[in-house]
């Protein structure tokens, strides 16, 4: 065996044995496999692809290049969720601790934000004091204490995974799915998960077959749902903006599309977690969690155990302010017929919410603030969207692509439902609002 | 521009701009693009390939990466040859002194043998004392005094190739059409030559094309032959002995398929060097060469001039011996039918003539020498080839896969002529024999 051997082998579009990845794998770890020779294999992996076995077998030493934590001595049955994330989705901040208040242990291990979808990680620590970069050993002992915990990757957790994502990131070899469901799964099985559940955005299904049969693979039960992302989820895109807004809706503000999709995932993670017979009977569950103002106490509980200061997420307004606004005016009266995420999403970025590259810095107060959504009338010169920035010479061009992306139209047309499927181990259903 | 941009515009398929190539390996060579982005968008151009501009851009910019030697100011049309080499092919050895010694000159950069075929470098080297590793100033020197040299790729010439080459080897991407054209004719158009012959085999014709495009884009003036390659070229494999079959054919020994072969491809390099009116006139004028001793003569100055020992050239017998010999018998009587090339060059690797990776040692004398050739009648228990060696181990894995490589036939079938086509800028021509 040797590298350039194993790189022709799967550059032939051949599957590759258990030993071959573990030699070159193992090899890049200990150094006698180049960085150049990763990166050829990465690119002949994104062209030709990886079987189910070989995902599984990937996310498996990547798994267990690192340590794989042990929640058993913990009471419950502990379930995350990932998402294939979009502009706007700061449902990781309300789910979270809405599925620890129905007695679900929920241990997370997220992401940054790159390009024009935001991370996890990003938003939380727009919280003065939050830390996300925690030990293992603080992790484990938060989840016990708290019932949830919101971390980054730490240097224990799936090393191999962690070299390999930074060099796709500089190598062009990010999108290829048995890499980003191996990436992803290696990560969440060694957060010591029981279940989990997916949110895959439509037009992404291939990930989410990939990434759910490795789940089961591995013995986790694992549910997931696609759902529509035709537009931002909530009116807030920017990471502190994205936290009040997520505050509101721990409060009990019901911001529809947003909480549609939480209550969902939520629902399904109680039922998997073993608090409720159905995914049904788990959303009322979700419900109640957040009318008796459990959901945000177990929220504000574990902003204070990571670090954060408690008063700024009970005083949102007393927040730092961006020195520029702009009020985007509708130049006609009839109804939001679209709102592009993806161009919403780079006016984010330009703004300072976002980054395109991993070292840049993200302005936590920057951002956009939608006040109408797809199927809301307007009249002419009514306020459409507002945005906060510190760079002023960034507005003028953020401000032509949020008007651009905001389409309004005098016959409304019909929308689609916001949650399509359910996936389960029995096949696809239907999902029925 | 940013690297992985670029190699995300290739991974795409997309043509890329000059000044995007140039950024890229021009960031390379100054370490701005690293290794392992090389090696991801030498994968994706792999997969994905380049179109004529891409390729001969490529080209360009490996050719002034380096020095271009102008040997404008010797006298006559400079013209070198280049196959896409074979078991058994050492017509540069006996094509170079034969041209030249028509009163064309014929500077030629050659590679080492990698793989079942064998390399120029290495053959040359045989020879005691021969040094293939000059200056260019040397070089210039001989080309001037004697018509011709043949020397390895220097420092200076083409050495983003030489960086890319080697890149290539350890990462698997040495097999794409434009990435070896590319090399080659970066190299070729290095040299200083006016003309080109190329000698493409049967089914690599996507390379000639290529490669015969690319030297008439840099206005050299090229002609290629497709030609068979069904059995070893001549009856000697092995660095040594083929040297020895060179020398015999210099002093007229008409060794049918390998001087069939060097004849038209120098006819055609005599025309191309202004010194014949059509390339049958170029092929009397080889011949004439070669009678009259005046071939063998220029080699013998080449080989003094470089540094070699004239007097084992002169008596080759004096040559030292392997230490193990063996003669493979028939085993029927009959004709032969079938000499498999890659088997017979398998074998000679075994045997130490050639090398499986660039710093394998190769055993000058080892090798194999055929005693028929296709179409040769044989009486059951007539020797069919002898094969030399010091390695004791290898000779029974050779000997099979030899014995493999003969197959003996009753009933003759019908050969396919040596030369098939030839090409030049007016089309393809059927070549009559």
């Amino acid at each position: 065996m040797n590298p350039t051997e194993i790189i022709r082998k799967k550059r032939s579009g051949a599957e590759l044995l258990r030993e071959e990845l573990e030699y070159f794998i193992g090899g890049y770890l200990s150094g006698s496999v180049q960085e150049y020779q990763m990166s050829a294999f990465l690119m002949a992996v994104y062209f030709r692809g990886m079987t189910f076995g070989e995902t599984t077998t990937l996310t498996d030493i990547m798994l267990h290049s690192g340590e794989v934590v042990d929640l058993s001595k913990i009471p419950g049955i502990k379930v995350d969720k990932h998402s294939t994330g979009g502009v706007g989705d700061k449902v990781s901040l309300i789910l979270a601790p809405m599925v620890a208040a129905c007695g679900v242990p929920v241990p997370m291990i997220s992401g940054r934000g790159l390009g024009h979808t935001g991370g996890t990680l990003d938003k939380l620590e727009s919280i003065p004091g939050f830390r996300t970069s925690l030990s293992l050993k603080e992790y484990e002992s938060i989840i016990a204490e708290v019932g949830t915990v919101m971390i980054g990757q730490t240097a224990e957790i799936a090393p191999a995974d962690k070299r390999m994502y930074a060099l796709r990131d500089v190598t062009g070899t990010v999108e290829s799915i048995p890499l980003i469901a191996g990436s992803i799964m290696s990560k969440k099985l060694a957060e010591g998960i029981d279940a989990l559940v997916l949110d895959v955005k439509t037009g992404r299904g291939a990930f989410m077959q990939s990434e759910k049969d490795s789940g089961e693979k591995f013995g986790k039960k694992t549910i997931a749902f696609i759902t529509n992302m035709d537009e931002p989820l909530g009116y807030a895109v920017g990471n502190w903006l994205e936290v009040v807004e997520s505050i509101e809706c721990l409060k009990g503000k019901d911001v529809r599309d947003l909480m549609e999709v939480t209550e969902v995932l939520g629902g399904a993670m109680v039922m998997l977690g073993g608090k409720a017979r159905t995914i049904e009977d788990g959303i009322r569950h979700c419900k109640d969690a957040v009318a008796s103002g459990r959901a945000f106490d177990k929220f504000r509980e574990m902003v204070r155990r990571q670090g954060g200061d408690v008063s700024s997420i009970e005083n949102p307004g007393r927040y730092p302010k961006s020195a520029c606004s702009y009020e985007i005016k509708a130049s006609a009266r009839g109804t939001i017929d679209e709102i592009d995420s993806l161009e919403v999403g780079l006016a984010g970025i330009m703004l300072g919410a976002g980054r395109m590259r991993i070292e840049e810095k993200i302005d936590p107060k920057a951002g956009i603030l939608l006040k109408k959504k797809v199927g809301d009338p307007v009249d002419a010169g009514e306020t459409l969207a507002v945005l906060y920035t510190d760079r002023k010479d960034s507005l003028e061009e953020a401000r032509r692509r949020v008007e651009r992306a905001i389409v309004i139209a005098t016959k409304p047309s019909a929308g689609s439902p916001l949650i399509r499927a359910l996936i389960d181990d029995k096949g696809v259903h239907p999902w029925h609002q």
